[in-house]
């Protein structure tokens, strides 16, 4: 019997470390779980996409191409996760949905990047968890959850446990559309969760955040599914 | 120097009939604003698309594997297109955004049908328009344009000849997530022409509303972009 | 040990229903046998495949292009059994013979649809038989066998219990060339069947058919190879 | 306006020396015709894949891996003409109907060897000339042309200025069915052939012979095409 | 008649601003030849490139995996220079000297980053400049040419105006073999280089010396072949 | 426990003859140790490749297109070892490093040919002993081993059983460039292997002498890395 699968979209600022150390506390935990799951990790851009972006940007070049050179980006930093991984993960971050259904068959940890311009990593991460039947989906942020007034702003924000799919989708067509605004989740993430009844937990990235999510130990906020 | 392109999403059911009559009308009409434009055409998955997807569903399929099996779908209509225009067609349909952008350097009228899954064809043609540096859009779906509410619901609906970004913003956001739901236009497609700003216009698949359209007389809903 | 591999072209009409329950029989068949053997399934066309056939041919498209809307027909339809086959099946149709191949050796039942222009899906399921080293091939399509005179236009036609495959080629020599015309097997299977002596059965696309087949009842017409 | 298309398959004996002194004079053949006509050739595989077949018969391969080996042979011969050709030629043979599609299209002349295992050199050359749009296709072989019997057996065979698509098929149909049989025409080249009505021509492969053939001079054997 | 070729080995150095001004004086440089010239720019990695490798190395990664790391960041350098060359450049990198050999076909200005694991950029770009017939080859590092002596050790160090290219190899031969450095030259990139006898210089990457270079003015040391 | 990996280059004279019977011993040795070993054999391209490049180089091609060329041999070459290994082998030879990867992943014996122009097959294979973290690398070439001196044109030339890396580099700067002169070793080879710290041994292509080298038994030459 085949072990059941999670998803996690890890936030691109895991990846700024130059020395490898912080991959390699991930590569531990997700080697530490690997027993009883099989998880399949989406990485972000982090500081580095965002720096090529503005470069990019300051040339002219439409938005569009700025995706693609993130996903570029993402899936350098996907090969990083895999090196610290070693034996225990996919060769290659899949390129394709295809490519990643193909991977998850082989058993192994599967981390891959962004895939196509016009999705944010949590639009692709809410996809391959729909594409692999992933058990749930953790959306691994820079911030601790979802909280009920931008935290930056009102020192007395107040994060929720849960939150109604609803609610968070009228709190995210408030926001601004360019790119960079949505890490989050997005809209598309959000029709995707719905349609397929994802398990979805909005936490913080960070390796003791994430191992108390696994475990079933409260940890950032829940996504409550309208009933079916 | 090269013409102004022109991105044309057209609904599928424009690829309904078995005798080739109505595209070839399309093919005479894409062929003859050709001299001033370049056409860049996206079909939509129509009837075919719904009884495929219809069928998979019944069997359990995932919605990413659905999307697949659309787009699937729109490609052959796509080639159907790209048959009736014969030599001012390029010969195939491209299968990425990278291979549409080369596709347009040859200088042809180019026919695609859906790219990724996770987005809808009107999604898909806004990010085309997007990389092509389109000078205009046109969404040519199953109605007139946008109406002020359910005209299928509503007989004194009134079709709006101009619309605010952010007002069908707002009405997209109530509708339901499901596959088939998006067809007028979509979040993504709204955040990519906001973004980028592209002229976009809503209206009727059908030759003698898009004749006009590109005359630029008036014809169904016109988009209006905040200031920016 | 792998078991031993049985491949099957199965008629495009077992694909015409649109509500999924043809198909989902076929699925259980196949699951069902695939304890002992390792099915190798070929889609073909069917009813949609003719329609879209039949509007290029209007527009004046070359029948290789027409060959080439046919195989993407039946890859739909390999999709379609696919879905009903679920974790069974191999997830994506394999596009050419090096995909079949890899395919096979992952143990899952394989469905493909056509793979080259210029090939019928009789054609492209002897030379995957021979690719796989099948112990069988059967091919499922709308009749229930060879016989001995035209049965649409002969009512005492008589259907053979065995033909041998020089008296076949002869029949099929004097059909006509135009595409539609080889669905009960073509010249180019009949080489390949020959010079790698495949054990061939031409039958119904019909379940409790195919299983009798399976399960070494007669049923259908059976292929006599020369001594060699 | 755009040149027609000539196709030539080219029997794999014309790249049988090692000095290239024979391929030179092909591609000065090919290039003086190029003012008028786009040259698309069809290389065969000659003596080094028959050596190369029998090697990998003799370990017990599979006649489809056979077919694989011969087109990845005939593939290095196109290289050996298009490095004769220099800058006139299409870098690289296209390995797909498609790709000689695109390659056509850059105006170029376009070598290519084998497309697909289970089909002829002759039969991927009538699918080319078929997918080209091909004015005319000559089928340069290793004899003078159509004879009325073997003429390696019977020294009073006479060579046919002309013989009719029917009787050319009756013919082939007496020849046996493994792979090296069906040089000088297949059936299935025939099928392409006869669909399409292909101007076609059975002729040695000569430079001299060549060049009376497109100067329209009796040259070989004319395929008769039936009354449409 | 085509214009000459110049391919230009861009060190990665060029890339490091993060504002994207220094990318648009090359691109100016660039855009500013491409009247007399085609240019072919292979771009390094740069500070990114070692960081993503010291990541990966620290993580125990092999030697060829961080080969195509530093192959992954080049890429995206490069796709910034696209950018900044907008609809002058060949639109995207490519990735393959097949694909560099068919964008050249194009007539754009064609940026690549690196192509295959176990190749500096300076013998990638030596081999294309081979493939692609440049008429010269400009080594663009982040020193002025070649020295004497080590200029970092010895500050009575002379930069060479001119050496064999013998005696080149020598020096290089002395150096250690870790990835790293080589970014003066190496020892394929020299194989390349006395084997089609390509014109070659190594200078400084600068926008003034490079101009220099092109106009034929003395810049950096020329490489000097031997005698054929 | 996965098994420990041996690369083995295996030069092109062992498949020169036609009758397959030298490629059956091969195949009969490489499963034998395939009980303790995962072989990954790298197959050069012997004499047929030297007489295709002699045929290019005399019309003019470039040397790179003659490296593409001789790796087209080399993968024919590596096909004839599958068909003798049958079920034994990947199908296919794998054609990058990443197909090399994953083919690996399979546990059978990997079969390839050369992978990139500007590469030898020797700097290949210690590519690949790099990738596979070979254990060992075996140089199978058409001479014992090492000699003290050119053993063609000084008799009393002596076979060294040991030699250090630093000097066979130095022996190899001697050599000239141009294609064909580097089949014992390449200076690629020989960065890699420093670099990665491989345990190779460069020794005739015979069966015999390779069991006698896989068993532990003094074979050939043997390189001698420096103290790290």
């Amino acid at each position: 019997m085949a072990k059941k699968r999670i998803v996690i979209k890890l936030s691109g600022s895991a990846f700024g470390g130059d020395d490898g150390k912080v991959l390699r506390e991930y590569a531990a935990f997700l080697s530490g779980i690997s027993g009883s799951w099989q998880p399949v990790v989406v990485a972000g851009g982090g500081r580095v996409a965002r720096q090529y972006i503005a470069n990019a940007r300051s040339s002219g070049a439409d938005e569009t191409t700025l995706d693609e050179i993130g996903i570029g980006v993402s899936r350098l930093n996907a090969r990083l996760l895999i090196c610290a991984l070693g034996a225990k993960a996919h060769p290659y971050p899949p390129a394709t949905l295809k490519e990643v259904r193909h991977a998850v068959d082989g058993g192994l940890v599967v981390i891959a990047g962004g895939l196509h311009p016009g999705q944010s990593t949590n639009g692709t991460a809410a996809l391959i968890a729909e594409k692999v039947g992933a058990a749930q989906f953790l959306n691994a942020t820079d911030v601790d959850g979802v909280y009920d007034r931008d935290p930056n702003k009102h020192s007395d924000a107040r994060m929720l446990r849960k939150i109604g799919l609803g609610e968070l989708r009228k709190m995210l067509a408030r926001e601004d559309s360019v790119a960079g605004g949505y890490d989050l989740m997005d809209l598309v993430a959000l029709k995707v969760i719905e349609r397929s009844r994802i398990r979805t937990r909005i936490l913080r990235a960070d390796v003791n955040v994430l191992k108390k999510a696994v475990r079933g130990t409260a940890a950032g906020t829940e996504l409550v599914l309208p009933d079916s």
